[in-house]
């Protein structure tokens, strides 16, 4: 993949995990950010990072989100979920036709209970992405990859992702993107509809996270080989 | 475990392969149904399949629900959603103080999208049985489990499954009864709050399955090793 992927408010907790595994998968990644100087010290943190490795990468770059959006032929939203509503209408021109991919879990910690969802009156962050950004292609994944695994770049993740959406074109080429990362197998999962599933799955990690200690992640049993598709 | 395990509503879809496998390990199964007629032929079904596979095996035998709860140290539920409102409140009485464990996924088939949840007032299938059965120590278990899987003898099952509750000792109970599945391991997920992700997950699994023409199931990545806790 040799078009640019932005990740909008890449600078946040799944970004900068997310943007060096594509990174050294060869993908130019563009970190947006609120402001511009924090995604250029963003960028430049990461490719210091990848440096240090001393495998080879495509040298991420750092902007702000309206940038990465225009440039982009892929992003990546890694706001959390709270976030999304007030970055993207303003980024929904940029992102006209474009293939907008949501990675956020509603939820929050109650006490006594845990993780717990949030209730998302479209249906799901991914439904709710669909509606502020009518005329791009939204798919729904990376829901599962804990972004504490994606930075030991050392390690494979070893896990699926699921990814769903309705449009099959761009579904396609965000399984294609998932299938960048090292070990890490995509698995449609149907309709956009079924992102709250994913969405709910992570909840559901989480608690096992807090009870086990350990950053979990999941896998599929029983499927056909992938077909690279 | 030599205490009988009661499946009510056994003679349906989840109870003949649940039943083989853990009178395969040893337990004394009680299949319950409306009719005690058709607990004991279900269970004439499932010994005779048991005996001609050669292996050993603790003998099923059939009941109506009533007195398979009555005689039961652990329930299984194993109707669907849709059938658990109209069985357990006249099995409350026998079934208190014991281990009830949910397995229910509600859901339905809706044209153009495929596998979708049923929103249950209570939160979840699992917290509808605690509310029907509040003298009863309720769990979560089994969502994940295809039934066509289990009813393959010679094939280990191969996955995880997440069970939730709320009392430590029935959560352990229903482990325990997890672990006798051959290959199977149990995860801890949390409250019966979390009971919901789990079927939610099972909704994600089937329309996985549509895709894939597949029984997938699920395992977490990451764990550390299962204590038998």
């Amino acid at each position: 993949m040799d078009t640019p992927v932005a990740l909008l408010g890449g600078t946040g907790k799944l970004g900068p995990g997310l943007a060096m595994r594509l990174a050294r998968a060869g993908v130019p990644v563009l970190i947006g950010s609120r402001e511009a100087e924090k995604g250029v010290a963003a960028a430049g943190d990461i490719n210091q990072k990848l440096r240090a490795t001393g495998e080879d990468f495509t040298p991420v770059e750092g902007m702000d989100n309206a940038w990465a959006a225009a440039r982009a032929h892929i992003a990546v939203i890694t706001v959390p979920y709270e976030g999304q509503a007030a970055m993207l209408p303003a980024l929904a021109d940029s992102l006209h036709g474009k293939v907008v991919v949501s990675t956020a879990v509603p939820m929050r910690f109650e006490v006594g209970l845990g993780p717990v969802h949030i209730d998302v009156p479209e249906g799901s962050a991914a439904q709710q992405v669909a509606a502020l950004l009518p005329e791009s292609h939204v798919t729904a994944a990376f829901h599962s990859v804990s972004s504490a695994e994606l930075k030991k770049l050392a390690q494979p993740l070893d896990g699926h992702v699921v990814v769903t959406g309705d449009d099959r074109k761009a579904k396609l080429e965000t399984m294609s993107l998932v299938r960048l990362l090292p070990d890490v197998r995509p698995v449609d999962g149907g309709p956009l509809y079924c992102a709250r599933y994913s969405e709910y799955l992570t909840v559901l990690l989480i608690s096992v996270n807090g009870i086990y200690r350990t950053h979990a992640g999941v896998m599929l049993t029983n499927l056909p080989p992938d077909d690279a598709g």
